[in-house]
């Protein structure tokens, strides 16, 4: 077999079989194909697509290209949940311990944050003392005595989509439909839960523009899963407006204590009950009104906070600073964004937005970058909220004095003051269960 | 500017600025842009096309990405002829002098072959002591004083065309129309002659399979060659038969000489007759009829044949071998290949007859590759002729006894012998002048 044929084929829009697509993605993981033929298909996947044949392949093969999780001996449906990413996306800090409370066994793997979002993992790591790195036992035991575990994802867990990835993001090939979903759903099914909750972004923050294209790529994923026995469900959700107030790790960690301890409802409370409650269904087989009720009462009662504390513990985190969030270390520089006249937050640009606070040492432009847990933003305001000239949009926090004019100049950009006030747009779009 | 950014405009079908071509063109060159940014671009034209504008400018940067030939020193228009290459092909042996010997300056510049398909250069070299490579002055000189030249193309001619070929071979990118026009034309453009005519083949041994896909290329050829203030003209010929009944160096040397000589008629001294007169109509500004007359007289009265012998001795090469063609070496091997059954030629496939001649030694299958010169096909038959068992189709003519079986082999499953006479196809499909 020869890549170039595959290629030709894909370039001409036919359909690959299995052992052409088994070709590449070997190819790809024990380096035996070129970057530039790789590149070449990848941009011919992009532009032709594939069909749903294609999709399940590639998908299984990236699976099966490094180590594939069982959760055989963790009694219970295992339930992982992910995101396609976004700005202030800390739902994961509040849907495990919901969900974990309830019953639901959970092993979430994570990524660090690349680009304009946060990653999960950078999050938990602000917490003193908490290890995303655990052994094969003890994750088992984790699971089975607390009901959860947050971890980073296995270096071997997927390879092939490594250095697909790392193509795609230098050749113009990272937002096409069946590449980002064989990129999820292959790392998704190595992971090995059975039951698995995609929270699929749209809008200026997110790869899928539209809540269209964003329902397009959900529902190829549900699909792929379903077809590998996985049971499935996603939510489509907006990612237009940073989700909460807070962007940045530790500052993200305090808003997540303070919805599961009540003290916080809106978009991120509403979108985390709605993941959380799709977890309990999946796992528990409940219906899915009975488990947003379920969801809801788990913060109100306080179970799920105490099951948050309960995972830290158990991974090595210092509680105490859940219990005293004053306790976070805070950046040295806090810097005032001051609307420039009065009227209404017409329109936030999320990727800008999330760029800032990378810029303010949040987050990473390149790989292994190091990164400032106490950095980031704290919006005051959001899309539809009126302001007066002068008010206090946001706050930004740094370590790096030097580059808060460049962040400051970044975030107003980033925003709009309208005279009028902007309609008001969904936060859920569509929910496939 | 960012190559990232090419990329994507161009995966989304958008139309690339001169700034954006000539930055890519200019990073190919340079080696500054890593093959797979250059194989996902080159993927993204393939599928989307390009617009007038873009081709004109990517010829336009590739053209100049090196050395920039004028000829304003010789007297009268000079004029290149080029064929996108056949199996069969030495038209360039036979139309060069009929062109030279009526008055035009002639500088033909020629690659060596590549895979099925022959080089002029290699076929050149099967003459004893004949030179492809002349110094600048002894150039000039003998386009002054004996009216051609015929030589291998100088090692900075369009260098990006040679990055970007290279990637083109092994990424599925080669058939693409503006991608064959601009690399044929960026070359045509970058070696100064102001009149060109373009032979552009179809069918089984050609990269346009069809006379439609070839009348596209030709036009858009004339096109940017027009655009680029040169005098232009197009045949567009058939190549699902080879061109003439010689494949291999020294036997293309003599058939070239054969019809030179007044002793040949048929398929390849029709193309030359029509290839000369169209050099003839550009460099000299007279009706195509008329030309066409002029070329068949120099054939004639034997003016063409003497005006090759000035050629190749200007050149340095033994003129007594065109004089004696017996005085070319012969294989040590002749294998011939018989009818199997009685009927007609029904079909030869060109592309697999080439092979055979390279697995004969008579081509490369890799750059740079060692050929041998005596080394070849004799066809016997062609499409067409009526054949009955036991008849010899074609000889075979090898140094490498190890290789006959294989070449057989190949050569037979190149040709189907059928019961009724296949239609005739015509050997000239159109004219652009």
């Amino acid at each position: 077999m020869r890549m170039i044929d595959i290629i030709e084929k894909k370039r001409d829009g036919n359909e690959l079989t299995k052992e052409e697509i088994s070709f590449f993605v070997k190819g790809a993981s024990n380096d035996s194909l070129p970057d530039y033929q790789i590149s070449a298909l990848l941009m011919a996947i992009y532009i032709n697509g594939m069909t749903d044949y294609e999709l399940e392949i590639l998908t299984s093969e990236m699976a099966e290209s490094g180590e594939v999780k069982r959760w055989d001996n963790v009694d219970g449906l295992t339930c992982d949940k992910h995101s396609t990413g976004g700005v202030g996306d800390k739902t994961s800090l509040i849907v495990v311990p919901i969900a974990a409370s309830l019953g639901v066994k959970v092993v979430k793997m994570s990524g660090k944050g690349l680009g304009h979002t946060g990653g999960t993992v950078d999050k938990l790591e602000a917490i003193k003392g908490f290890c995303t790195v655990l052994t094969p036992e003890k994750l088992t035991e984790n699971v089975k005595k607390v009901g959860a575990v947050m971890i980073g994802q296995s270096g071997n867990l997927a390879p092939a989509d490594k250095r697909l990835y790392a193509i795609r993001d230098v050749t113009g090939t990272v937002s096409s439909i069946p590449l980002i979903a064989s990129s999820i759903m292959s790392k998704k099914i190595a992971s090995g839960s059975k039951c698995i909750v995609l929270d699929v972004k749209c809008g200026s923050g997110a790869f899928m523009k539209t809540p269209e294209r964003a329902y397009e790529l959900a529902e190829k994923m549900v699909e792929i899963g379903r077809r590998k026995n996985r049971k499935m469900s996603a939510v489509v959700t907006d990612m237009d407006i940073p989700l909460g107030y807070a962007i940045g790790n530790s500052l993200e960690v305090i808003e997540a204590v303070n919805v599961l301890k009540g003290g916080q409802k809106g978009d991120l409370y509403d979108i985390c009950i709605e993941l959380a409650a799709h977890m309990l269904m999946l796992s528990l087989g409940l219906p899915l009104e009975e488990c947003r009720k379920k969801a809801v009462m788990a913060v109100e009662s306080g179970s799920a906070y105490e099951k948050l504390k309960e995972i830290v513990s158990a991974q090595g985190g210092d509680v105490s600073y859940l219990e005293d969030t004053e306790m976070f270390e805070r950046s040295e520089n806090v810097y005032e964004i001051r609307a420039k006249q009065s009227g209404y937050i017409g329109y936030m640009n999320c990727e800008g937005i999330g760029n800032t606070s990378v810029i303010l040492g949040a987050g990473r432009s390149k790989k292994d970058q190091a990164i400032d847990h106490s950095a980031g933003i704290i919006l005051c305001k959001k899309t539809g909220d009126e302001v007066t000239e002068g008010e206090v949009i946001a706050k930004l926090y740094t370590n790096q004095a030097d580059n808060i004019a460049l962040a400051a100049e970044l975030f107003e950009s980033s925003i709009d003051i309208t005279n009028t006030r902007p309609e008001k747009k969904p936060l859920i779009y569509s929910v496939i269960e």
